[in-house]
């Protein structure tokens, strides 16, 4: 069936039953019996959600997505997120999602053809090398170790990268690296024999097809036609991805969070102690109420960004405000939810018996990566208290 | 200047203004210099926002007023609220909002005539007679203990109210009463010689003209056409009130939350301590993003519950559900703005030379009135929770 | 009865018997029937606390005083801190009573006949001049603008300050004021025709006899024997009195909460919403149940800050971090607890009516004064972080 | 070297060099390098503790325990839980610090010889079977499942348990059971045929030995002599156990709060951001502050509690409302110093190289175990609240 007839709302409709019924199963395969998260799984799972016309809601319609708009994708990647792989299924997780929007718009098009079409397809995976170890960039960007030096005919990057997600298995990387006068982005198919990828490193998180990886750049060449957009503006093209990065981040936490609080809602209902379902006990009842209260404020602030972002660009300062704002909250939010399902699960729910446990541990990194609660709060001030100086 | 010829952003942009330099300087006067807030006061500042072409965002346009739909009253009201008495000034403060939406819905035309015109047009101020002394009615209307008895040619009302809003010096209010059968609502004019207003009860707040009222009936005698919709359907009728005035509520308090940011932003940055701008400690600005988010968040979720509310009706259970949310989120969030500002003020925060001090203790009550958290977050949750038993 | 006869739980015991019979009725018409705390009244009710062996805990026991160490100090302070008034009723309450410390620790034989014993027997009130309005000193002590030149004979002081509590009405000022090299404390008698005490400043806390005073210093001359200790040493002086000081608040504040926690718990027993006690309602659980813990856990901290004053002196750098930490949470918890009670009363808990919203807006001021949260974080963090620079 | 010439400060200070030279390498080798916790590895580390003269805390002297006092184990255990399995190094780990608390109050003489003496020497593991899988007691224990029927000689208990901490490899556990008219305890022998240890189940946390495991009781046979105190008072021995079991855990978890606290702060220091050590930057010390006084609130509170558990007993009222508060207090003190303390650790803190990524993880479960902090919140409240019924 065409994207191009499916309104929306539809999409949406369609998404969510698309996990229900063909995600979830793999999920508690995964989650509870240990099933192995792989390639081979990811395109069994994307053939799925290509056949139930729920493929690509993030790529250009040119490249066979939905190419839906910021607002639209809000209720489409909620309902994706509904599963912890959910967002790998319908070819919206990370890092993919942002490369497909920093390729749409600054690759050329050779590169588009060769990076960008098959990303967009779902055929391959890619990855993005950017924080590296101490001392180099964390939350920082200043503080770059990885360089490129310009060579004859092109590029040579040493240096070393960490939580480069998605890295082990994929097609390909962007590496951002410090060039004279400034930073820039390059693209690195994975076989270059000067990258290596190193171990996954063991991060509480384990739902990413291609893990969290230690990569090094040792002399490794890259031609001319390898620089992704200009030299020296990689910092900046790091910002057109960041928001809404950010945003599907968000999106994707928060069907997440929706799927927990209906589980714990469920569970409550139907278990009883002192006499009466603990869904009749007002403590329960308040963090029932206050997930509820989350997940709305969460989902209109979304709403509200993705508005932004669609009338102002995703470069915008009001977009990246808006973006860092609902990134701070989400994340905090999304944690506070999975944290009282836990609690409302009782015992279980503290034992992978049941999914809320993993959802817990799985989301923890999310106030961290895509930039800490603390530095996001530290942008936030400072651009209001900009205004008064 | 007539209002349909303005767009909701420029009636928006317009109240912000006539507020900052109408109301403003009024408002300093009343909480620093003691200048009391009558009816007298009401009228000069009325007729400024009239002549501002800003009067009467809730009010039908056929009864002069601006006619705006949910979603524009929401950056109106906010813009109204940036001042303690600004919803007073532009005729959108509580009772005479709800009131006005209420004889919107239900009051025939002599009922419209009479009363829903002068209210609409600010003439006169209205308020509503509905909470108790315990043990009658508080949060919980299935108490209440004022009884109208069918008499001839009309109704006799007998009992006690207290809180009732703006009563002394009001021109009628609208009795809500135990009927046989149900719930009535009444009109009685103020000068029923059953009615009598008594105190004006100590509250810690003290912007709204004729302030929270002890009002008792005796043997108040009402004529048949005094009943407003139908007998019986009190209870109803006031769900029909309920959401519109949460709302707007919300909307007000959110604009002096951004008063209280913005104020609390501008001293910081113009106040040293430790050698450095207060503004340039890590966590005067964690204070300051705290802030941002939570108004921003507050702004996303009024906004979308108007849409609900103009999209699905304020009676619909969507909209109730909605704005139950929001009450309970927004005066939450803006009791803590409030309080972060204070303390952002340091020692002058608590002392009423600055405004903010009178905002925090203004606000307190707003987590209570028109339902408190406490029971909001019932009531959401039995709403979450019913989908499930 | 002697005091030395008496056992700390006994003087506790006895002094929330007097709070209960002799300070509430007062209390009771000061903020309902707005009764004018004055120094008559404060006499009346010393007078009273005297004839009960409960007045001056804090008193050497040379002046007349309980010679209370930290430890016993603790429950009987909190006694007294059951009524808003009950620390003035017994001669503890700020700025005396770390001013009676202050004095004990660095008086001449001279000025303890001539300050100390008359402050220590209650005939007198004192203030200390500290704080100053910007840009001078607020938290930062290094920003001090009152300024002390040596002149023959003597100091001249001048320099404005303000917050000086008890100002009006007191018999004598400490004041302090930078002197070449340092800082230096000055006793000065409010008859001093060079110190002029000003309005009362309109805090939103009205119990404290004297007020919250703006004082000026113009060419105030006071002889050489009115340094305190010695010259050059103030703000160390300042440090003898801060840690001993900040638990007395801790203290007083702690019983008030204590208060406000029985008389919400009693209310909600007696009260009926949607068919059952409110008490019964798991959302009021929680609020007791929290209360109760942040009670519980105050009290346990302030005992434990006592044992380390008692055990290492006031001065200690233990002593100081055990205050800082314990000042934040206490003030923090304290705030929370009224916050809860008055949410608990419902409708009448913003209704001064009721105590409790009385209680809740003195209070506010105590998370700020005698070292703001924020303020205590930071050197809180400074000093856990020193360990590992 | 004899126990009983080590003062409570030197064994605390004994057992923190003991934790950090002998079990710290251990720990780092089971959470990052993937050892596996078993009883080797426990009888490894608890002769290692008999040898530094601080194994057995809890202990009675005449077992060979060091035979502490509450107030003396809050040091002592603090120290020992600065490692995830520090306790089980010293011997004082959850469920046998509370199953010899029991035995020692319970046990006959030869029961003390068979399960006691054993058990306090460390030769031996035990467990506690309570808790029961849907529809059977979790929090409620009226909702208890497993039944013993009176048999000739003996009872035969059946029913199926969950969560049974430590159950595989022990030697003998102690089984709840209804009992005509009451509840009763039974002491069985882990080789009973009629015990069956089932599966240990996956739960979020894997630093106990023996895991917390599904075990079934099917026509379990034990002789009279097994019943543990008197038939039908089970449900009163369980009280017994409770309030030291509940502050057992306090210790310590607060000892682990401690270390990541300390981990965190160090890491901060020596890590730059944005051109400044991490450690200066207002929103990390602001964590650390709030670090900081929640230990030190905790740590207070364990010691009133314990003052109170010594000075009224275990099972008095007044221990068993502390030890609920201060078991809601301690595990989300703790729980929100593990959190900022992975916070602190940046993009590392979630990744299981760093140990507080995996000490959050596995301290998740303490605000559920021994009573949510829903349902004792519940029961603190009922408490306070009975006094005013």
């Amino acid at each position: 069936m065409p994207a191009a007839s499916a309104s929306p709302p539809d999409i949406a409709q369609r998404t969510r039953i698309f996990v229900r019924e063909h995600v979830f199963p793999v999920e508690r395969e995964i989650v509870v019996a240990g099933r192995h998260m792989d390639d081979v799984l990811r395109v069994e799972l994307q053939t799925a959600a290509r056949a139930a016309g729920v493929f690509g809601p993030l790529s250009p319609v040119a490249y066979g997505g939905l190419g839906l708009d910021t607002r639209a994708q809000a209720s489409v990647l909620e309902a994706a997120g509904t599963s912890l792989i959910g967002p790998i299924a319908v070819g919206a997780s990370a890092p993919d999602d942002g490369n497909i929007h920093l390729l749409a718009h600054l690759a050329t098009a050779p590169q588009a053809e060769r990076y960008l079409a098959p990303l967009a397809r779902g055929e391959v995976r890619s990855s993005i090398a950017m924080a590296e170890p101490s001392p180099g960039a964390g939350s920082d960007p200043a503080m770059l170790a990885t360089v490129a030096e310009k060579v004859a005919g092109g590029w040579k990057i040493n240096g070393a990268k960490h939580f480069t997600t998605g890295a082990d298995g994929a097609a390909f990387t962007i590496c951002i690296a410090a060039t004279p006068g400034g930073t820039t982005m390059f693209l690195v198919d994975q076989d270059n024999p000067g990258l290596k990828v190193g171990r996954r490193m063991p991060t509480l998180d384990h739902s990413a097809p291609g893990g969290h990886c230690e990569v090094t750049f040792s002399d490794c060449f890259v031609p001319d036609d390898a620089v992704l957009g200009e030299v020296g503006r990689g910092l900046e093209y790091a910002q057109v991805r960041l928001a809404p990065s950010r945003l599907t981040f968000c999106m994707n936490w928060l069907g997440l969070a929706t799927r927990a609080h209906a589980m714990s809602a469920e569970r409550i209902v139907n278990r009883t102690a002192f006499g009466i379902p603990v869904a009749d006990h007002g403590m329960a009842q308040a963090h029932v109420a206050d997930n509820e209260i989350d997940i709305v404020a969460a989902r209109a602030l979304v709403y509200s960004t993705a508005t932004v972002i669609d009338e102002q660009g995703s470069v915008s300062g009001a977009a990246r405000h808006a973006a860092s704002i609902t990134k701070t909250f989400v994340s905090e939010a999304v944690w506070r939810v999975l944290d009282r399902a836990v609690q409302l699960y009782g015992g279980l729910g503290v034992c992978e018996d049941e999914l809320v446990a993993r959802f817990l541990v799985e989301a923890r990194a999310f106030r961290i990566y895509e930039g800490p609660s603390e530095v996001l709060r530290w942008s936030i001030a400072r651009r209001v208290l900009r205004a008064y100086r």
